[in-house]
């Protein structure tokens, strides 16, 4: 019961104010103006060590995307993620753009979101006016659209596929849908049902920008059944990815060595990170190979002397004992983490 | 009555079937195997002199779009379009995004769409479910949002400001929208009404990647009253234009010498192309100085030569009299299309 409290509390602060996110920079130097420069990053779980940019010919700029170039990223995205075919993608201008568009797919009902959880999606579906409750265990959802973020973020919990495909037929029954969003999956290929995406009414969001490094470029994927794929292609309408980013994510998404060594690399950064964080004194609570999330309770005032010595990391409004950091980009980096952290009175 | 019924037509058959693009070479080679490469693409109405590149920041590729980039990219698009204010101005991935986004922001309603015009408009309103009807005169809309061109695309045709400010009273009054796609504008500034963006109930909307040639970059905004701006923005979502585009397009709308040297050249352009297509017999029904549109009775079978050699112009389904062509982008391109045309038998 207390779980269920503590989420329903979550959603409302997340469906009305300002949702708080990572990698606000700006932010944090108003809010820490004695800083040391340069800052160090933390508070986002995007792969430091990013795909090395291709060469981008010079049309991907000037001429509208090409059909050719966006079937070439749909048969990549299918490859890469394990999806049925490349008739089962659809593609826009990052994740967060599908997370905008779902709501607005299906006339308001009740909608269940497994939390605590990425804060975009309630409020999304609560501004497209559905009623939006948050559940602990997926399995007492009971809502036309059950939503979950698998790996979890923050706390990186997983459901194993068997329990999502069930939960998939049990959406499909009453003409409903489960939204899986795979943001976090890339570096645990055997938690994503990416290769069920054939299923009626389940819907796998897959980010492009986090595992592969580069945020900025803006891609996120839909896989679903080839209908509902289509459905949501037409609702995206055409030319929504740019052409440097399709050129470069074709790339990147076929690239199987850089996507094997990198899997190994952020494994063993992030058991680097665990060691150093529990050296220190605290608490690891779980996440993925991209982030961990400890607590402690003092977390607040550790927020602030990191802070104070130019690492941002990523606090939340609904759990002042939680806080979550992704990889140091490199040893200079660690070692000013670790320093930090031993200032610190524990 | 006769223009009338031809824009119903018109409508339908936009809102039922695949809607023809320009671009598309990979067709165009499907169409005519034996044309001759490299293709002449004159199909769009992209500026083929496209602004330079300028040197893109790594960390606007790695990281995610901070919210100082889309503020800096703000102010530079009002004070590119003239709009009231930063505080006016809500971006998406391309015009084409925002097109398919409001739509989906009002209950299902009576829509207007001036016509002939960018299909996509009626097609979006339809898939959305509203009752979409077209008009010649826009005076005679009666709906509760009313969406033109202008300048139009195909024919140019330019309503002046005091007539579309009195439709957006109109709208207003009603509780509804004026919608007024400027993708065409850049070269006819005179022609824009966003600096009136400020009016309750007027969307001005404005497309970077034409004048700016870098229609890859996929960059649309939305200008309106602070209110309904904020609105926009909140249903776009966060990060929706990569950050590459945040950089390219803040540098380029910023820059008002190229800005000011582009126009001249766009209109010394057009002349040329319209000496050249009068002077091999067409007639010169409008256009703007990103493409010209002609007619002829023998349209069909112009298209078909041209295509075969290697020269890309727009069709229309619904007027199979005309053709509208793009800027050559050189010396060479306006030599094969002048050699072609005078091989036809007109």
């Amino acid at each position: 019961m207390a779980e269920t409290t503590a989420a329903t509390k979550d959603l409302r602060a997340e469906a009305g104010g300002a949702i708080l996110h990572g990698g606000d920079l700006d932010a944090a130097r108003a809010a820490f103006p004695g800083a040391p420069e340069p800052w160090v990053d933390l508070s986002t779980g995007i792969n430091p060590w990013s795909y090395p940019l291709p060469p981008i010919p010079a049309d991907a700029w000037t001429r509208l995307p090409a059909r050719g170039a966006e079937a070439a990223l749909f048969r990549a995205a299918a490859a890469c993620y394990g999806a049925p075919s490349a008739a089962s993608v659809a593609a826009a201008s990052g994740s967060q753009a599908l997370i905008q568009l779902l709501p607005r797919l299906r006339a308001p009902g009740r909608v269940a979101v497994r939390t605590p959880t990425y804060a975009e999606h309630a409020a999304s579906w609560a501004a497209a006016g559905h009623a939006v409750s948050g559940v602990s265990e997926p399995e007492d959802a009971n809502a036309d659209v059950l939503v979950l973020v698998n790996p979890n973020n923050p706390d990186g919990r997983v459901l194993p596929p068997a329990r999502l495909l069930a939960l998939a037929e049990t959406q499909a029954a009453r003409g409903g849908w489960l939204v899986v969003d795979e943001a976090f999956a890339d570096c645990d290929p055997a938690a994503s049902v990416a290769g069920f995406a054939g299923m009626p009414g389940l819907i796998v969001l897959r980010s492009f920008g986090k595992f592969f490094g580069l945020a900025g470029l803006r891609l996120g994927v839909a896989l679903a059944e080839p209908a509902l794929a289509s459905e949501l292609r037409r609702a995206i309408g055409p030319w929504a990815v740019s052409g440097p980013g399709l050129a470069v994510a074709t790339a990147a998404l076929s690239d199987d060595p850089w996507i094997a060594a990198t899997r190994t690399r952020l494994a063993d950064e992030a058991e680097a990170l665990d060691r150093l964080l529990t050296g220190v004194g605290l608490t690891l609570v779980g996440g993925t190979d991209l982030f961990r999330l400890v607590s402690h309770e003092r977390a607040p005032t550790l927020y602030r002397a990191l802070g104070e010595a130019g690492i941002l990391v990523r606090r939340f409004d609904h759990r002042p004992d939680w806080l979550r950091l992704g990889l140091p980009p490199g040893d200079e980096a660690r070692q000013r983490l670790r320093i930090a952290c031993n200032r610190f009175d524990f």
